[in-house]
């Protein structure tokens, strides 16, 4: 069997070693476009800021070591010109000598990642204007900064590996400003988490300039001109483009294979092409999200190792299938940690998903442990169901652990509520008796079993000004004092019950403390007296984080802005 | 509804509060004998060492708290000394001031939890002879320690308490000892992940005296002799017993409620005792391990929690159900993470389950980023359905997380091999792209298919002595320099191909590496050219860690022993 793989990394090279590993007389070449293989995509931020200090670690195999071990022909600098499907062949360019030749194959596997998006700009051509995506571009982001020193960036963009290059070029002693379209970083959170998020963006010196548009780049006698729609210009040393990634997938089409959203690779499970003995995997292919069953793309390695093992396999005559992905997903922010898994809220709206959330403040381990610390943790469910459909985690230890946690019930298809019931590991260095997980369970219980009612921030507007309702903060007058929600009262949880005869009977009370606990308690209190109650998922501490993050989105003008 | 719990520790107040919630009106009172209630049994080792400060933090609630915020009378020093079920009253006697009186209830909750298992020795009355269970016993500890300042002292018993309570004394600079009759410490953990842990304790400087017997305790001028079963006596400065608890269930024996296992409180999954309006939860208890379907008692504060707040449903006219444990748990050895769920081989073999396992040494993070550290995993499933059974993983970072997904896992009833499926969040300083709990399962199913056949440790012997087969180890020639196992032969992995006509087809094959991955690379090489093959699971890496450990427990004589 004779098979060669487009791209040789992370889909590409691991199906490469696997269909290896299960048929050692196979002849397996991959064509590899850049100068590197099973290079480590997701590493490349931290090499600019010298987190990791040599170029090397950034590949993780060779096409020496592969070829020495699992006798593969790892061919770099080579690029598949075109898809004979019919001949079942293949053109190749030797980008080295410009010399162009055929390959015959039994099976093919497309493994061609996805590219920057490269808006059309004026200016784009500029040295000082760079994409980050393979090893060579990040030597030329290295090499530019060793050799010019730059002192200022503008970051396009605010994703994942934007946020990683950010904090890195921050690390290196740089002035950075993030600006995008968007009023939001990170568009696999709500705008509510990612408001910690900004939070911490600004907290360690970034400007952010969101809900601005970039028109182009002009060169200027000192640095670069960015220009904005509406906006006098950003000045910098040099500019970074990390407004997302496409399907690379010109030579699939070109080869007549079907395609999906965005110009993606269709695939079935097996990894199969429409074309006969053409599989493909990685950022290019078109999967299924696994919690709203619909076509969807991700730009993950996780996912990407997964289908080109998967793909080897059925290439190897066995019979694997994908089970989607759910995007699951973590990042870290300077010292913040921020997480995901399953669909956020906006995606449910837009599905016709009628869902809800809990939002809660844990400690990652248990309080009386030295070194804990608090995040902010959103778990999203079906109205209907419970289904358990997502979640969102910021903060610090333990983020990721929790993200994983969720994704896996997810993965197994349990309820909400029945996070409750995870027999979870617990010492206190490393969580509570009820692990923050069992604590978004015993909510969503609550809310099924009709003791919690919740209103959200898009409520707090019409509530605010509803004059048939009442409005309780019950944390301490000192809390209370230093800052609370207009229109909201002031009576101390462990006061209520003996100012219970100010609290009209026959009205609908809004209750809010600091994080969403003490209120409940006070609802329950009030349930107990036959008050319908409400309370304020997330708390103020929610509040005040969105309320500021909104003002200060509102306030970043671009020029002289202060943002401490 | 007047409701009266008897206990105020973690299954007695989680309940007392979720009780109020759920009623309002409720009449709650809580009976405590100790002076504390609500208070962190498992921070208790941590005030010892000093790492928690202040005794305060301790308790995370007090009675005033209770009464203000639940209107919960907590009554410490308040010992219940019977129930007469007939007449729906307990006696109770108030230790502070002799006096003895009766309440009644209409729901009566058990939470009386555990004592410390005392053997019957001689000298156990003496002044230096201590168990650690509550804030009382830490307060007498810390006191003795404090005014004494004690130079050594001697650990009887070596699981979960202990092991803390050593990393505590040894911050102290305290020198230790653990005896105890079983050969290995942390019982949960199988011998050869144990193994691990005993490397870790002996590398802090603290002396592993296993498989020996303490006949008793006696005073010298100087310190106290810990007396052994034909060895010498082991002096000390203190003793701290700590080989286990048992549910102290007298009260309930006496009122006719019908006992579980080991003496505790039998109880359905609605945590009903067998007497009508008599409930129970806690450490008393007997439950339901979730993997084998059999009674069991867990002594954990996860369970206890989730039982109490069910009871309190329960209590209340809800209809919640337990649904048993996994007995998850982790605890900080020194540096050392060590956490298991499930059940291990041990009880696999006890309980007639036909399981078998896999053993990995992952990183805790990808490669490239600075920091990642290596974790060795065992994750036990049973042969003929891959069910997953359970894991036991040793390390430092993320092993509570592995530990913790996998737990969610094996509530969900997902396939060992499935794990392989699970969408998990990657980015450099968290995971892999293929995450150590995604590794686990691509070896399962790899086992699964047919396509690699292991052998273990209990192997090695008969397998070096078998004439017919054919022993490789395919490190380097440096590594097989460093240590190898007698018998065999060296071919490095990436040379194998070049030496087939030395190895003969008609021969079994066992091969050998550091970890397991690289054999079995080499297995299917050879496995492509028509040989039997079987890999080792766990590598040399496991085989001279345990090799090592075994020698260290029989050369562990108790004088003047050099384990440095």
């Amino acid at each position: 069997m004779k098979v060669i793989i487009v791209g040789g990394v992370a889909g590409g090279a691991t199906a490469a070693a696997r269909i290896r590993r299960l048929d050692e007389k196979a002849e397996i070449t991959v064509f590899e476009r850049s100068g590197y293989v099973s290079y480590a995509n997701c590493g490349l931020p931290y090499y600019i800021g010298g987190i990791i200090e040599d170029s090397k670690e950034l590949t993780l195999q060779t096409p020496e070591s592969f070829l020495e071990r699992f006798q593969i022909k790892m061919k770099v600098q080579h690029e598949v010109t075109a898809i004979h499907p019919e001949r079942k062949i293949v053109s190749v360019k030797n980008l080295e000598n410009g010399q162009e030749f055929e390959e015959t194959y039994d099976k093919l596997l497309l493994s061609p990642g996805a590219v920057p998006t490269k808006p059309r700009l004026s200016g784009m051509e500029l040295p000082q204007v760079f994409t980050l995506r393979t090893v060579e571009d990040t030597l030329r982001i290295r090499e530019y900064i060793d050799e010019n020193q730059p002192k200022s960036a503008v970051l396009a963009g605010g994703g994942f590996i934007g946020l990683e290059l950010v904090e890195n070029l921050r690390e290196l002693g740089m002035d950075v400003t993030i600006v995008q379209q968007p009023e939001q970083l990170m568009s696999p959170f709500d705008p509510d988490m990612a408001a910690f998020i900004h939070g911490t963006v600004r907290k360690h010196g970034v400007k952010l300039a969101l809900g601005h548009t970039v028109e182009g780049f002009v060169q200027k006698e000192e640095g670069i001109d960015v220009l904005l729609e509406d906006e006098a210009p950003l000045r910098a040393d040099m500019v970074i483009l990390a407004i997302g990634v496409t399907p690379d997938t010109h030579l699939a089409a070109e080869a007549g294979i079907e395609l999906g959203i965005r110009g993606s690779i269709a695939v079935n499970d097996r990894m199969e092409t429409s074309i006969p003995d053409i599989y493909a995997a990685g950022d290019a292919v078109q999967i299924k999200n696994c919690v709203t069953g619909r076509d969807a793309l991700v730009s993950l390695a996780g996912p990407a190792n997964k289908q080109g093992r998967i793909a080897a396999d059925n290439i190897c005559g066995g019979d694997s299938h994908y089970q989607g992905s759910l995007g699951s997903s973590v990042i870290k922010v300077f010292d913040l940690t921020a997480a995901v898994t399953g669909i956020n809220m906006k995606t449910a709206e837009q599905e016709g998903i009628d869902a809800d959330y809990v939002i809660l403040s844990p400690m990652s381990h248990a309080g009386y442990y030295p070194g804990g610390k608090v995040m902010t943790m959103k778990v999203i469910f079906e109205k209907k169901t419970y289904r358990l459909l997502g979640a969102q985690i910021v903060g610090y230890e333990g983020v990721d652990k929790r993200i994983d946690v969720i994704a896996a019930a997810i993965h197994a298809g349990m309820k909400a509520s029945d996070l409750k019931d995870l027999d979870l590991a617990y010492a206190p260095p490393y969580s509570s008796a009820k692990d923050p997980v069992n604590m978004a369970g015993f909510m969503i219980d609550n809310i099924e079993e009709g003791r919690l009612h919740q209103f959200h921030m898009e409520d707090i507007e019409k509530i605010s000004q509803d004059e048939r309702v009442i409005r309780l903060d019950i944390r301490t007058k000192m809390e209370y004092a230093g800052g609370h929600v207009d229109g909201f009262v002031n009576i101390p949880v462990d006061e209520l019950r003996d100012h219970l005869d100010e609290i009209s009977q026959s009205r609908p009370v809004y209750v809010m403390c600091q994080s969403g606990l003490r209120s409940y308690i006070a609802c329950r209190i009030l349930s107990g007296y036959g008050y319908e109650c409400y309370n304020f998922a997330g708390g103020y501490r929610l509040y005040s984080t969105i309320k500021q993050d909104r003002c200060l989105i509102e306030k970043e003008t671009l020029c002289g802005m202060d943002l401490s």
